[in-house]
């Protein structure tokens, strides 16, 4: 299973969790108050080549680019239209994008993520969404940015009582905060429905996505790494069949050997393409240390390589490392 | 020339002009201070069947409803996706919509209706929202809802030099007021650009769609009045080739004597699908007034029922007849 010829979509979906502000749980932005700098600066990164919600570009305290330089990268060297949503965002990236009125997700550490009416407008926004986007392309494929967003998955599919291990931004998985905050989220729960614990432990990235898969008839990419399994794991629960849904992500996802990425998908029947950028091949230090375990993927750079790198049949590497020379002169 | 087979979408452009709130310019509201509530309450008729800016539906004073009711009712009909864009509402519609940032068009009979910064980021917003939107479909039937929209469309085609005429929501067109505000716009020209012409001159909207317009490959259907004449004028001075695009509109509009629409047209070369929907024949009062002159045609009414008709071969009226049952059922 790969691209269906025809029409490609590419949509990032943009949103926000206060579990973000927890410190240690994220390198999505170069200290946890940035984090809510990081998804607008990543779409307006795609969109112009540089950012206008914050100087220079997302980076992680230690100075690696975001994912979302691949992303541009692969968007513009295969002409690959692109849609922005903010589904929960703090800041609104400052380009024309799709506004939904989703709030953002609150610390699930703390106390429920969202109000039951909350979440029924995030999933039937994105059900919206998902049926009029599919219907004009044959492959619509889904990114996503949101800081944090790994631990909000992983307590979802613990709540569904899947025992799965997420990713991380980082070499060294913060597992034990986040298996601390998940455990917060699910002692919250009691024999309740999957809308319970998505209230409970979801961010609005995932409801909306999943609102967006239960409407969708086309050829759908889910473009991420554990996130998009806690994806799955809620649409599969509304009902969604997974036939005509793939997973892209990169091979430093897909072969961590902390998280058995395979393996997990494999509940949900769903193949996956695992792209292998070879990034280790790049002149940027910044671009080589994702094959170390940095960053790894987001703002769905894997899905967007597998489409240009099908849709061109080139590989990716040189128009990666020439959009960050572009980027690095434009900011500075 | 008419729909291409393939994928139709229809995209509805809400705008807003203070112009709209001069005595006795338009009837797209109860009152003047209602007009900030109709291109919202338009966008959120089509997509719910009801409003939730406001109670009931967006009415003239005397009662006749708005034509986003004729839209739905196509577009529901033929089952077309369709995507709201806010390029400068006061009031944002409560529904998913893509949101540009673009700010509301000033009084032009008072000074300009926008800054050049302002009208640079209106037409780029339009310019990317064209080239991907029309990336992703055969048919791009573009609408508008935009109340005192005819007086901007007036003083910009003045201000080009082209004595035009332009329609009216009202039986007795308010020509004299319309001519004022259009004259006393002009009246600060000199020799100037295209755009000082129409950041004197225009609203939002047609700067917006212009903008659409001139990046755009696919088949564009212009779904309107006169209105989309000023998008014509301003789109060909901006080097548009109108070799892909056509005009839709309600036999309402095309066969006013009063604005000769078809030789009028005739100056861009752009055939005209004029679609009369025998509203006479409806059962409800409110949607015979159409046939008197009364609303005419808006929110892209006549282009999505071109659409819809062609689509599935059969006659509107009962479709629209039957919407709006429910939505006086759903309204009280």
């Amino acid at each position: 299973m790969s691209l269906k010829s025809g029409r490609t979509l590419f949509v990032l979906v943009l949103s926000y969790t206060d579990t973000a502000r927890i410190p240690g749980i994220t390198v999505a932005g170069a200290t946890p108050q940035d984090t809510i700098y990081t998804p607008p600066a990543d779409a307006e990164l795609i969109h112009y080549g540089h950012c206008i919600s914050i100087p220079g570009l997302p980076m992680t305290p230690d100075g690696k680019p975001t994912p979302a330089l691949l992303t541009r990268a692969a968007l513009l060297h295969a002409d690959i239209p692109y849609i922005v949503v903010d589904a929960g965002c703090v800041i609104p990236p400052r380009m024309p994008h799709i506004h939904t009125g989703i709030k953002p997700g609150k610390n699930i550490e703390a106390g429920p993520a969202m109000s039951h009416v909350d979440a029924t407008h995030t999933i039937q926004s994105g059900e919206y969404m998902g049926r009029t986007l599919s219907s004009l392309c044959d492959n619509l494929i889904i990114g996503e940015s949101i800081p944090g967003g790994t631990t909000t998955a992983l307590a979802l599919l613990r709540g569904l009582n899947l025992q799965y291990m997420v990713s991380s931004s980082m070499p060294d998985n913060p597992v034990q905060i986040k298996e601390r905050v998940a455990s917060a989220a699910t002692s919250r729960l009691n024999m309740d429905t999957y809308m319970d614990v998505a209230v409970q432990t979801a961010d609005p990235m995932i409801l909306f996505v999943a609102g967006m898969l239960n409407s969708t008839s086309s050829n759908i990419i889910l473009a991420g790494g554990t996130q998009m399994l806690a994806v799955l794991a809620l649409a599969t629960k509304m009902g969604h069949n997974t036939k005509n849904t793939m997973l892209a992500t990169t091979t430093y996802v897909a072969d961590d050997p902390d998280i058995s990425f395979y393996r997990q998908a494999e509940l949900f029947g769903v193949p996956i393409v695992s792209v292998r950028p070879h990034l280790e091949n790049s002149k940027h230090a910044g671009i080589r240390a994702y094959t170390e375990g940095f960053a790894k993927e987001g703002a769905g750079a894997g899905g967007a390589i597998h489409a240009a790198q099908t849709i061109r049949g080139d590989k990716i590497l040189p128009y990666i490392d020439r959009e960050y020379d572009n980027i690095l002169h434009k900011c500075g």
